[in-house]
Order: C-alpha cells, then structure tokens, then sequence
C-alpha cells in the first residue's frame, strides 16, 4: 500500500491528505435540516448529514489528492451509528480510488494489538470464513507500550500489505511534555523515532516502508532531525492551516526527491467555506470551496519545494 | 463514580475487575455451534456468540465484584456487529449494577480526545437533544500526547461524575522502552505518575480521584514507587493471573486502607473453565466455572492483604 501511496503523489503531484473530521458545526445548515427534518435529531441523522457532507467533499475532491483520513472519533461520538458512517466513509473513499489512513490512534498489547490490527487493517477469521472489520488502508498508532504493542499491527501489515503511521512527535502545544524529555542527551521523540526506522526496515516497500511516522508541522526543525533519522520512513504531517502549519515550514520534511512527507489538512479543506478567505463560496457550494482549498494547498507546498 | 466504585470494593470485599475480552477460541463448542447454525459464521453470529457468552458469565459473578472491564478492541475486531455487542454488554453489566472501565486506550488531542470522551464517558449533543454513545463510567487514556490530549477527557469527567484510568507502567515484558527511559535520573514512568496525581488532585472524589492510574501486577516494585507517588490515584493492575502476577506480587499496590487498587483478571476467569484448575466443570458449565475462579482470586488478595 505504500508503494501505492507513493505512486498516487507522483501522479496528482499533491503530497496531501484530506482529513475527514466532520463536526457538526461545520455541515452546512440546509443539508443539517433536511436530514433533521427526515430522521429527527437523533444519532442516525447526525451520521447521515455527516456522509452525506462527507460524499460532497469527497466527489469534489478526489481526483486532486492520493488520500484521506478520516478521525475516528468524530463518528466514535456518536454511537453505533457514528461507526456506520465512519465504515461508510471508508468504503466510498476506497471505491474512489483513495488511500484511507484510519486516523485511530490505537495501541494496546499482544492479542490486543491483533484485534485491533484485524479490525482496521486486516480481515478476521470467523470459523472458516474471513471478513473485513473497518478496512482501512493504512491506521495511526500509539508507540508508548513498546515493540509489544506494534508488532502485532506489523504482523497483519506484513500480511495484508496496509501499513502504519506511528505517533513520533504530535503537532499539540503539550506534546513536549513527555516526548521532549531528554534521554541519554537526547529527546525521546528521536528514541521513538529510530524505533521507527527499526520497524519500518523489517518491512519495506519499494522506496519507502510499511511503517510510517506522525510529526506535527508545528515542530519544523524537530521534522529536519527526525527526517534524518528516519531517511526511509513517510511522515504524516499533521497541522498545516488551522493548527497554524504553513508551506515554507513543510520543506524539511520532505527528502531530495520531494517525497517521504505527507500533508494533512482537515478544518482548512472541509470546512473552506465557513473562512473569509472562501466565503463567496457560500454554503450551497461548500464542496466547491474545499476543491479550491486542495488546490491552494496544493500550490503553496508545490512553491515551498520549489523554493527549497 | 469513584465514590460508587470504591463503596462498592468496600462492600463486596473484592478489589477486582473482571476483564470481559472475549476471544472466539474462549467460547463454548456448544454455544458457537448454535448461534453459528442461527446466524452462520458471520461477524453478527459472532457478535452474538460473544454477547451470550458474555451474559452467561455476568449473570454467574456479578453480586461478587464491584467492577467488570470490556476490552474493545475485541470487539471491534468484528466491525459494527461486534461493537453493537460491546454497547449491549455495556449496558447490561450497569442495568446488574456494576461499574463499567471501558478498556479503550483512546487519546488522541483537543476536540479529538473532546469526541472520544463524549462517545464513551458523556452525552453527544444532536440539535436540542442529547444522547450517550457507549456510556462507560471509566476508561483508560493513553497519556504520550500529554495535557493537552487528557483535559478534554477530565472536562467531560467533570460534567458527568465519570473517571479515567491513565496509562503509567503498562503490564507488557517491553513497557519499558519506552516507559523506563531515565529523564532526569528517573524513569519517564514516575515523571507520568507525577503528571496523574497532579490531574487527580482537581478532580476528587471523597477519598480518592475520579483520574486513576494503570499499573502492571507485573512490575510490583515500580508499583510500590508509584504507589506513594501518587497516594489519592486509585490504580488499575492488569496482568494478575494469566500474564503471570501472582497475590503476593500486589499488596504494595494498595494503601493501608486496603483501598487505592483494584486488580483485573480477563483470560483467567472468563475461560476459567478451559484451564486444568477448573476443567471438571466442563464446557456447559462455564460460567459456574467463572464464578469459582472470582471466589479464588478474591481469597487470593485477601489472604494477601492479611499477610501484608
């Protein structure tokens, strides 16, 4: 799937993702009514309005971009319901052509760690038949159990050929709290980080492996060492926009040959047209106002590496 | 809720949790035969293979402990049907009066841990109304992304009388890569100790707080250091039983109170009847099975704090 990956950047020359984060805030208001007023304000209404807001964005979209990531969480709230949409969002996403990076941040320990690996990223065995859980391309981990906690997610990438994108260094104001504590002279996240690369070689892809990393856009010189570290491991770069990331502090993220870095956006696409700068959109055209976000992002990480 | 837990370990006299991780393989012949033969060999007639098996234990051990925790990611290893049997466990463990810690290793930061936290400790607002999604009373956050990722939780806590078991010194043989790195002379375990009772003390209950700690039986030494580290956390110990922690290895878990700890065993009670111990009970008998292996493991950590 990372090969995949790779393939789908150099062919639309975007080296971004979409995050599919739906609130309920930012679906405009007469696609919420007219749900609201067929199912009532209920959790099978939230989570229609939220695919039905999702499909617009995605139909708009997806010839400019190789991927989304859609975050768990905002379908988890809501229910049974919730994780039906986010399922939902999923399939269509694969029907298009997309690579789906499961934005679920999970981790636990051994027969754990499977389950959640064969939920997301694998197909579970019942009897003599196998089924597909939430089918995702690629998943988001959590590092802080150790080889424990990972290796049974590598064991169904290896398996499945879907992949991994390990939390190194998170875009949070308080990230640093914990992962910038000095080891041995060193900040953890740089530990974390060559464990990173650890894994990731027992697993590669044709340039790049299986086993990626998260590193905030907000820590441009923490992404220039970690990219060093990590020469053979793609970066999830969280962020860029509404977290404050910009173009120009994306550059060292990215190898020499302009790839092994991809950058999420979530509010600044989904939500374009509730911003001034996409206002004249209007909400009737919301989706048309997240095609233009994807192309202004795509252009501002363009010149970026350009002007390298 | 953690005034409600620990009246409840007062009056059954048993700090444990049952852990409900069911894997297909724990599940009675007869009883997957027969829901296969129903439902085929589907995520549904597992989901529901799950669920009855799950009734039949609660229903043999629920007056003997205070507390029961569901490990999802068994669950939603099997897609939507499986976390439909999370839901309907969940619910019936509270309709027979137990506290429910959903074992969900969620974290993630912002309005993301804000979504998590809505979806498993409080209400998700829709329109005017509001509902619950999975509805636990504790579940357990992964601490790596730092404040930022645990306030959003301790703010729908607040709100709702519900609580946190935080991830400190996880029960796995490799924790300590990254968990035991020294960071100023101390291991990063202490430093993240520290972190917990500074979030507990604002969020009290009578005696102890509604943020608790997880703490592998495993490493009953780091847990007697983490222990004092944090005197008001009440700690969660997995790992007794199958992973090997033993009665003796968790009194320096516990405050003189007798309180302060509450240990879980999954495998060892829910598949009791698989192991030599309790073998004579046989298959159609497992939850009797289940029942006698509680009423061990409660003498265990009794005799245990006697000896102390």
């Amino acid at each position: 799937m990372i090969n995949i990956l790779v393939d789908k950047i150099r062919k639309t020359n975007a080296p971004i993702v979409v995050g599919l984060d739906p609130m309920l805030d930012y679906i405009p208001g007469y696609l919420l009514d007219s749900v609201f007023d067929a199912l009532g304000e209920t959790p099978e209404g939230a989570a229609e309005a939220i695919w039905q807001y999702n499909k617009g964005i995605i139909d708009a979209v997806y010839d400019l971009i190789p991927a989304v990531k859609p975050q768990i969480a905002m379908y988890e709230q809501f229910g049974i319901a919730g994780m039906r949409a986010f399922q939902k969002t999923v399939e269509y996403c694969r029907k298009k052509g997309l690579v789906v990076i499961g934005d679920i941040k999970r981790g636990d320990i051994g027969s754990t760690s499977a389950a959640y690996a064969t939920g997301h990223l694998g197909k579970v065995k019942i009897g003599k038949k196998e089924y597909y859980g939430f089918h995702e391309d690629f998943a988001t981990v959590n590092p802080y159990l150790g080889s424990d906690g990972v290796r049974p997610f590598m064991d169904v990438c290896k398996e499945e050929k879907t992949g991994l994108f390990i939390l190194v260094k998170t875009s949070n104001p308080s990230s640093g709290e914990f992962q910038d504590r000095m080891v041995d002279g060193r900040p953890l996240y740089e530990l974390v980080g060559e464990k990173v690369a650890e894994w990731g070689s027992e697993l590669m892809g044709d340039e790049y492996s299986y086993i990626g990393a998260v590193v905030g856009a907000t820590y441009p010189e923490m992404g220039k060492t970690l990219r060093k570290i990590m020469p053979k491991t793609f970066i999830l770069v969280p962020g860029y926009g509404a977290q404050g990331g910009k173009g120009a502090d994306l550059v060292h993220f990215f190898n020499q040959d302009g790839l092994g870095a991809i950058v999420n956006s979530s509010r600044g696409i989904i939500a374009a047209y509730q911003s001034k700068e996409y206002a004249s959109f209007g909400e009737y055209n919301y989706a048309d106002a997240s095609r233009k976000a994807v192309e202004d992002m795509i252009a501002d990480i363009s010149q970026a590496l350009q002007n390298r």
